[in-house]
C-alpha cells in the first residue's frame, strides 16, 4: 500500500486528523524496514514471517499516555525506544530473540502525525537491534494515546520460565538496574540532571542476548525487571515455590544514582529495590555455576516463601502497581 | 499465577481497582483454557506455543469503547465475541486460521470487574470456534477502555493476498454482508429489533474455514470485509492494480434488511455495500472456477481502478474512516 503513495509533506501542525488513516498508514509503513524473514509486511489483512523453529515466543504490553510515559519527559522517539524494549525484553527473559514486532496504536485525531512518526522510528531503530522489524499493525482514535505491542520470536534451547528456581541457586542479574528509577524521581521533581540517569529512564538499554547466554549457562529461572526488583524476584519466587534473599552488599551503587540520592534525600538504594525500567534480567542459577562478565550474584534461593533483603523484610517500595 | 490463587468472589459493585492487577490477571487466566499447542500459557514474561508450519500469520487490531463498542448496545460477552471475531477474521482472509491469541487491556479503574470478565469469556469462546487460544497479554489501567487483540496462525497451503486479482476474474463473497450495519443503524435509532439484526451486530459470524477453502479453490486475491464492502473491494483493487465491478443484481436482500430500509427510508442496498461489521470474505477466482455453496460471485474484475457498482460510480455511503 505504502508504494503507491508519494511522501507527504508534513508540518509540526499536521495532525493525525489531516493526514488520514490511509495516508498515516502509509507513512508510517515507509519507517518500518523489513527483514528476510519477513514474507509479507504491513498492508495486508495479516503479516507472514518465517520462524526458524516450529515454538514461537509472544508477549504483548500495553502503554498509555500520562501513565507509562509523558510527551513532555521523553522525545517521541524515545517513547518508540522504550515501548519496543520492553517487550523485546520480555523475550530476552524467556531466553529468546524477537523477530517480529506488530504495533496497535490508539490515538487523539488532534495529534501532531510528526510525534507519531517520530514514534514509530524509535520503535523500528530498538527493534533492529536484535534483527526484529515490525511487520504490521493497527490504527484507530481515541481520547487517550495508548500503544499496544506484541513481539514474536524464538528460543534457541528450551525456554527458561519462572518457575525453575530451587533451593540453594544464586540469584544474578544482567544489565543497569536503578538507573530509570533515579531518572524519573528527578523528571518527577521537574529536573533534568543527571543526564546519565535521564536518558536511562528514557531509553532503556535491556542486555540482549543475556536471556539466551543465561539460558546456554543453565539457568534454572529468568524474569525481566519491569515492575521492581523486589517484586519480580518476588514473582519468580512464587512461581517457582521457593524464598529469595537479595544481598544490598552486591551492588556497586554508580555515582550518579549517589548524587540523586544525595540530592533528594533519599537511599539511592530505594532505585535499585524497587525501581522497574531499566529492564534488565534476574536469573537463578545452581551455585557454583560458572557466569559471564555480564551477569552479577545479588542473592540467593532458600526453602520457604517471599523475598528478604539482608535476610529480613524490606520496608521500602517494591514496585509498580497497574491498578 | 493463577493456581496459586483461589477464586475470589465477585458482586456487581466489585471494581477492577478492588480486584487489583494480580486479581485480575489470576481471574483472566482462569477463563482461558490451553489447547495442546500451547507449551506455556499466561503468567510468565511470554507465552510460548506450538506451530505446525514455519510459516506464522500475525494480525493486531484495536478496538476503542465510544469508538468500536458501545457497553449499552452489546453485552461484555458479546464485545468479546466481536473482538476475537474480528482479529480471526483477519487470519481468514489469508487462508489461514488462528491457533493462539494475545489481549491487551487498557480499562478504567472504576470498570466493574465481572464486565472485564465477561469480555474474556466471550473472546475465549469465539476463539474456541477455531481451535485457537488465548495465550498470554497485559492489563494496565486507562482512562478510556481499549482493547488490543493480536492473533497468531497458519496457513496450509500459500498465504493468499489482496495483491493477486486479475481482469477477468470473477468476484465472489462469503458469509453474510449488510446484517451487521443494519443492527447498528437500528441500535444507532434507539430500537433493538429486528432481533436478527442487532444480533448480528453484536456477534459477527465470521465464515471461519471459508479463507482455506478459497486458497484450495484457487482464489487469486482475499479480503475480509472490515471497513465496508466497496471500500475493501476498493483495497484489493489497488492492491491488485486492477478495477472491480460489482453487480446489485447478485445480492439476495434479506427480509429484515428490507424492514429496516422501509422503517428508516433507507436504501437496504445500502446496508450491504457500505456495511463492514460482519466480516464475511471477499476473493476473486478466475472466470470459470467451481465454486461451493459458501460462495456468491458479487462482481468482476477489469483492467482500470477504482470500484463501480453496476457499471457507475456509487454515490452512497463506501465505509468507514478512522480518522
Amino acid at each position: 500500500m505504502s508504494s503507491s503513495r508519494p511522501p507527504v509533506s508534513l508540518t509540526p501542525a499536521t495532525t493525525l486528523a489531516d493526514l488520514g488513516e490511509f495516508g498515516l498508514i502509509a507513512e508510517l509503513t515507509r519507517r518500518f524496514p523489513q527483514g528476510e524473514q519477513v514474507l509479507l509486511g504491513p498492508g495486508d489483512d495479516a503479516a507472514v514471517v518465517t520462524m526458524p523453529d516450529e515454538r514461537v515466543v509472544v508477549s504483548t504490553d500495553l502503554v498509555v499516555e500520562g501513565r507509562h510515559f509523558r510527551r513532555d519527559w521523553a522525545s517521541a522517539a524515545d517513547v518508540g525506544h522504550r515501548v519496543a524494549a520492553q517487550n523485546l525484553s520480555d523475550l530476552n527473559a524467556m531466553g529468546g530473540r524477537a523477530t517480529a514486532l506488530t504495533v496497535g496504536l490508539a490515538a487523539p485525531p488532534d495529534l501532531p502525525a510528526q510525534w507519531l512518526l517520530e514514534l514509530a522510528d524509535g520503535m523500528a531503530e530498538e527493534a533492529a537491534e536484535v534483527g526484529a522489524s515490525i511487520v504490521g499493525g493497527d490504527v484507530t482514535s481515541s481520547d487517550q494515546l495508548v500503544i499496544a505491542v506484541t513481539a514474536l520470536g524464538v528460543v534457541d534451547g528450551d525456554p527458561v520460565t519462572r518457575a525453575g528456581a530451587r533451593p540453594g541457586d544464586v540469584v544474578a542479574l544482567a544489565g543497569r538496574q536503578g538507573w530509570a528509577a533515579g531518572g524519573l524521581a528527578v523528571l518527577t521533581r521537574g529536573f533534568r540532571s543527571p543526564r546519565a540517569l535521564v536518558e536511562a529512564y528514557r531509553r532503556p538499554q535491556p542486555p540482549y542476548g543475556a536471556g539466551a547466554e543465561a539460558a546456554g549457562l543453565g539457568a534454572t529461572a529468568l524474569i525481566d525487571v519491569s515492575d521492581g526488583l523486589l517484586a519480580d524476584l518476588g514473582h519468580l519466587a512464587e512461581a517457582s515455590g521457593v524464598a529469595v534473599d537479595v544481598a544490598t552488599a552486591s551492588f556497586d551503587i554508580p555515582e550518579p544514582l549517589l548524587a540523586v540520592g544525595a540530592a533528594l534525600g533519599a537511599d539511592p538504594l530505594g532505585f535499585i529495590l524497587g525501581g522497574g525500567d531499566d529492564h534488565p534480567l534476574a536469573a537463578t542459577f545452581p551455585a557454583g555455576s560458572a557466569l559471564g562478565p555480564a551477569w552479577t550474584v545479588i542473592g540467593s534461593v532458600a526453602e520457604g516463601t517471599g523475598v528478604t533483603v539482608d535476610g529480613a523484610p524490606y520496608e521500602g517500595p517494591t514496585g509498580h502497581r497497574h491498578f
